[in-house]
């Protein structure tokens, strides 16, 4: 078993850095607090003796040498970007979940065959520069490296500058490693675990994704002295949209989500019918064709309410990922792992996006997921209890040390 | 007749202080560029002999002295502030021409019995600091001048204080002056004028207004991870609130308008379900009863909304007026003179709200309204002709002349 003192210790260590207003964190991707973390988890791995390599993404891998180093290695690890407004476990419970497997492997002097790279991904979350899995992505060889290195935030600093700014450009090529298998432990960030009061979800899918950018253009015009036929309110038309995107996935649900979580309005002024309005929709579902046939509903739901509204629209797919079936043989050891350490355990899919549903692209891949407080997640209020993180991690240390063989 | 190149060339020289991104201005109140703009304007009336007063709300009072010094002066102007994206001739004719008055009788060696004192009334637009008509409303002793002070804009900047830095927080009391008429020119912001090809809108009433800012407060998520019955989405019910004030303004239109033109999200993060939004609600009518109606109607909705959504809501009212009957003696000095010098006129109702509102409270008031380019206002692009200009402020003058007296 793992150390979970350690890992809980750690984990309220890192939180320290780039803190919330609520108690969580925003430490968001390629910022000085992201720089900061980043030098935190250095250290640590330095201390435990592994050697650190950093890819042209900035993306960290630090390595544990095996006893045949020839054999490609076995990864464990996640994310240590969060939120604006982000939780303490997002991604980071993953990140040093892998580094208390390799600490807890040192302490009991054990030795690997395949070496063991423990990560942590550029840019999971997505929210400063979509999209989100950005380092991951790339690392698939589904994103181009230069394309996203020209994403900007909403102050219009780009993606690969910034991460030049903090010093995390590495020199590696991005994707020329070989993976034997890759494992992330996550929380849940859904009800599922908890509500039915199970330790473990062994994740066999993740559901896809779609992000669509829409820009609506109507016409700035005064508030009062406009009459209500001459409008042409790119404001009224994003209500629209947002309740349609609403209404689609309401008719797919318990099998999809959807919603828009970024608005953006201009000039955005009391008196002034909204010009224009930029926003994102988020829709999602374990089946490719329930994902396709929302995309299709909702493009032609906003051809037909601009339309009405005498507006004009712009659709950017700014976010995309099929649904994931991740490796059989990577999952079977994290449910043999459950059951050997006797951790009541039930298959699940996952609800959010992650760095695995990339890599399952280019290596074997599996997810372990422990429960959080009311399935919350992306609020500074997310909470786990020290227990339910160390149960996964212990899963992780038996599914990864079982992989990379003794 | 006024000088109509004089008039032209001086509002074009103000629209060089605080150039918008489009061709119109961002010269938003107690900015900088709204300190610029009143030393232009103080140079213009320094010039033309006039006495500069500035009250304790940063309004301008530029005094022309009459054969008799004794009799309260005749009021002309109107507002130098501007929306973030608002256009060159909203509220600037109003002083301008007021000022043009002004230099008119200068050339002409007229004197008016009664003074005559331009004035450029301060945060007319509301756009940076609710609400509108700020000043004129402290002024005429509806809002209160302690309570103003302390309102602060999106950065959390107070109004009082910003007052202050750009150096225009006089020392009058605020209210303190007698006036026998307030008279203000001011473009249509509407498209009726220029559809029945009509020089001059004679503006009898106002229409009312409610400013409703409502705080919505659900519960962020993950979008991808939350289940649908779960969600708390303050975005859903914010969009559910823009078309029920769509419907309820539709339903009375040509009587009211209504629509939500300033929107904030929180965290504002694409896979982030909205934890919060807060927005403003601006309705309107000539109809005081139609006003109310809708207002009640609303609060009933947004009720409904959120029970359905299980979000909390806030509604804080931050900014109102009745609709307005202007004065009829000074209604007719404006009809009689669009009559004498050949204008073809109408009367017309306010759809924006105006100084002239607020200070018919407190003196027989009455606007002159010209037409506008496709009805077109708070938009850069908002145009009127040179001629338009003049018409108006021919009427503005005789009007101004025959009520101070020569
Ligand atoms: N795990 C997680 O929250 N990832 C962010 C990407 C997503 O929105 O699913
Ligand atoms: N005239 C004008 O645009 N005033 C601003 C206040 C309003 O919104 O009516």
């Amino acid at each position: 078993r793992i150390n979970s003192d350690r890992l809980w210790d750690s984990i309220m260590e890192m939180a320290k850095i780039g803190p919330g207003i609520a108690g969580g964190n925003n430490r968001q991707t390629v910022t000085d607090e992201d720089g900061e973390g980043r030098h935190l988890f250095k250290r640590w791995c330095d201390v435990a003796g592994l050697e650190m390599g950093v890819d042209e993404m900035g993306t960290m891998f630090a390595r544990r040498e095996g006893t045949d180093p020839s054999l490609p290695p076995v990864y464990v690890g996640s994310h240590l970007d969060t939120q604006p407004t982000g939780g303490k476990y997002d991604g980071v419970l993953g990140v040093l979940g892998g580094l208390e497997v390799v600490r807890s492997l040192n302490d009991l002097g054990i030795k690997t065959k395949h070496p063991i790279v423990v990560t942590n991904w550029t840019n999971e979350e997505g929210a400063r520069f979509a999209p989100a899995m950005m380092a991951s992505g790339v690392f698939a060889g589904v994103l181009d490296q230069a394309d996203v290195y020209e994403h900007v935030d909403k102050d219009g600093k780009k993606f690969g500058e910034e991460l030049e700014r903090i010093g995390w450009k590495g020199t590696e090529k991005v994707g020329a490693r070989q993976i034997h298998a890759f494992f992330e432990l996550h929380i849940e960030q859904g009800p599922i675990l908890e509500d039915e009061g199970i330790d473990i979800g062994v994740v066999t899918h993740g559901q896809g994704l779609k992000w669509l950018q829409v820009t609506l253009t109507g016409k700035e015009a005064h508030t009062g002295s406009t009459p209500m036929p001459k409008r042409r309110n790119a404001g009224l038309g994003m209500a629209r949209v947002i309740e349609l995107v609403h209404e689609i996935a309401m008719d797919y649900q318990p099998d999809a989500v959807g919603a828009v979580g970024h608005m953006e309005v201009y000039p955005n002024s009391r008196n002034i019918i909204a010009g224009r309005t930029v926003f994102t929709i988020d829709i999602r579902s374990p089946e490719k064709e329930v994902l396709d046939a929302m995309d299709g509903r909702i493009r032609e739901g906003i051809d037909t309410i601009c339309e009405a509204l005498d507006i004009q629209y712009k659709i950017e797919q700014v976010g995309h990922f099929d649904p994931v079936t991740f490796d059989k043989g990577c999952v079977k050891a994290i449910r043999d792992a459950a059951e050997r350490l006797g951790y009541t355990h039930r298959n699940i899919v996952s609800g959010a996006g992650h760095d695995a549903c990339w890599i399952s692209r280019v290596a074997p891949t599996a997810m372990v997921m422990c429960p959080c407080v009311d399935g919350l997640s992306h609020n500074e209020a997310e909470e786990i209890s020290k227990e339910w993180a160390s149960a996964g991690a212990d899963v992780l240390f038996h599914a990864v040390v079982e992989t990379a063989v003794i």
